[in-house]
């Protein structure tokens, strides 16, 4: 039987739920898959973690050379984050001629080009299915099952923190600082959740996966962000009495206008297939020419589900010719013949904080007309202190004149926008 | 440029729809997948329909072994249908040294030992993913990204007409018999219509999927088959009142007892993703020991979304080396050690009709003590001209033990259960 040996670079949690998927389904996969894959070594530079994973001491490995000169180790898994000494030890690994299988979505969101051309030289492959939505089959469905449409757009849920912090604040009411420090506590956020909240971690997912559906380098610089950290509980409740469930999205579009890229906040049609996902369940609804519409739904992380996806990738690599696995990111940058379009187009949400006075709505409402903005909704509270909240939702419009009707709202001295969220019905 | 022939058996819904994207989609291809997909021929016995979708006369085939001897054909795409004569078309392909890629879920069920036993030989590639499902990714994902787990279960709505029909008949509180002609008229169901409605086509697909699943063969013939033709409004009404939707399911599950495989209607709580799939949408719901749970969600038929499976089979099979995507169906029998459970577990909602008579309510309850079933809720409806609706739904018990209850509450003179419906929360 042919025998694969496997290392595993970093024992935090991917690289330990690979290591205990690994280990404990030996010998099914001698039996279903013909092959026997073997841990025969790891880099951690904890050496007690490894030890408490029951990792044999004579695999750790005390540096990077020693994995790469080992004879016994054909597939290296890199499952430490970050770019650096992530990216030193996968070129390492490439150019000592073993493939390599990564989760990390910074590094290949950054870099794969410059990997992909080592791999190619080194006729060795490069797999990265884990780098984004954890154990959802995502990437190996748009290489290799869709790869026939002309993809129009991609709208997923695709960071598990902040779906688990939005949809604990719309089943509780909390607000998102109080909702934080629940998710940290029970480790669904980090103590450091910048690249989750702010949408990072969303826009580097979106770069690898909006540059496969649209056939070209979508840079992560070109994608709009904003994070979740000031979404307002008020706005979720808002957004539910009139249908909508609030998510943090990241959209890709592609159109005879150019390329959309976009992670923010947004209100979501409850009919929506997306709408329904919810705690730290991810989806990514795609939409092709031929398919129509298609939704992948599951676990966007932890140990064993994005152990899953490393394992997948273990496996193909194993029982097929290491380098065939192509991507369509071939570029290091964007074709300059691609256009990236800012001034996006939608549906909006404002919320108002309006004084208590006769005209007021006519005043205000003639701010949307003067830009050709079309409202389909208005709900117009009882006044609180004199002040009235008042909620717009608009017919699709353009952001730059949503941005200029605002400040002009601003300006009249009888109206604050306290919140502007997109909407997709 | 690699240039790749293709050749179309069949220019029915899926073979038009095939024709149609590759056609199309010619340059597109050749930009971005780096191959010249060129149709060199057809073999439909409508010559007209052939015609008018603009194929050129010199392409029509008059026969299969015209197609067999061309050279320039590289590929065949089998969309007939049937076993007869498709088997032997698919056969002759094979043994011509052309790789083959089918929608004929029929065929691949009931003969894929014998197809891959010849492709095999022959060096030739066989695909697949367009039997389940159309065009939603589900072959290829449990072969190439969920093959690192144990599959646990699969749960699927996996035909459109019967989805389609339920989905109507919950909307408009109307009739089966009037849905069903609704949905001909519309082209949702067949003239005859019996394949999809009494499930024959859940179970085909059903028995490729949990074979792949479960590695393991599993012959349609194990497969306990209910179809939709007795589903009464009334229950589809009971069913939301108390939180559920009725939908035609197809589950599959591996346990230590052995696997149990079935298609048939259940209501299933509407917190589970798979309820909100309406329409002629289908869903798969898996769930893998490392994964968790998985939910891949499109169109299940229609020319585009099929024809999108049936080209992702093409330029797979044109872009990688043609005989290297393995099943796991390895055998042309089921394992004789694999026991398939016939007498499987299940919570049950029971529709009776009960004589509004003193005691009657105890009598009936204490049946179903006497065989162990615990009651999870029970609807006592308003007496009706003497009889009086009674809902019960059960805890899990086994299938044995409800219809032993069913025979003794039937036998008592008076109470008649009208409907009995698998429950899954």
């Amino acid at each position: 039987m042919k025998k694969v040996g496997v290392a595993i670079l970093g024992l935090g949690v991917v690289g330990g739920g690979t290591y205990k998927i690994l280990t404990e389904h030996r010998e099914f996969y001698k039996k279903n898959h013909g092959v026997d894959i073997i841990v025969e070594g790891v880099l951690e530079k904890n050496r007690e973690r490894a030890i408490s994973l029951g990792i044999d001491e004579g695999k750790i490995a005390s540096n990077i050379a020693e994995i790469c000169s080992n004879s016994d180790i054909d597939i290296v898994v890199e499952a430490m984050g970050g770019i650096e000494p992530a990216k030193a030890f996968v070129l390492a690994a490439l150019n000592s001629g073993k493939s390599v299988v990564t989760s990390n979505k910074e590094l290949f969101c950054k870099y794969s080009y410059e990997l992909e051309k080592v791999a190619k030289k080194n006729c060795c492959g490069l797999y990265y299915e884990a780098t984004c939505v954890g154990g959802v089959p995502v990437i190996r469905a748009l290489l290799d099952n869709l790869q026939g449409n002309e993809i129009l757009s991609l709208t997923g849920i695709i960071n598990g923190t902040t779906n688990y912090i939005l949809s604990k604040m719309a089943d509780c009411g909390a607000s998102y600082g109080d909702v934080l420090k629940e998710a940290q506590k029970l480790g669904y956020a980090e103590a450091d959740p910048t690249s989750d909240v702010e949408g990072y971690d969303s826009v580097y997912k979106l770069s690898i996966l909006s540059s496969i559906c649209f056939h070209t380098k979508v840079p992560y610089t070109e994608i709009y962000r904003e994070g979740i950290t000031d979404v307002d509980i008020v706005d979720i409740r808002y957004g539910k009495q009139l249908g909508y469930a609030l998510k943090l999205l990241a959209i890709g579009k592609n159109g005879d206008n150019g390329i959309e890229v976009r992670v923010h906040p947004a209100l979501i049609k409850s009919s929506h297939p997306l709408a329904s996902v919810d705690d730290s369940y991810n989806a990514v609804y795609i939409t092709g020419d031929g398919v129509e519409n298609v939704m992948l739904y599951g676990r966007g992380a932890g140990a064993l589900p994005t152990g899953s996806a490393i394992v997948g990738d273990i496996i193909y690599c194993a029982t097929h010719n290491g380098n065939n696995y192509s991507t369509f990111i071939n570029t290091e940058k964007a074709d300059p013949a691609v256009k990236f379009i800012k001034n996006f187009e939608s549906e909006y949400y404002l919320r108002l904080s309006v004084k208590d006075k006769a005209g007021v709505l006519t005043k205000i409402t003639s701010h949307f007309s003067k830009h050709s903005i079309s409202i389909s909704q208005v709900i117009q509270e009882k006044s609180e202190n004199g002040q009235v909240p008042l909620i717009i939702l608009t017919h699709t419009t353009s952001e730059c004149e949503v941005k200029k009707t605002v400040d002009e709202l601003n300006a009249l001295g009888v109206a604050d926008v306290v919140s502007i969220i997109r909407v997709i019905s």
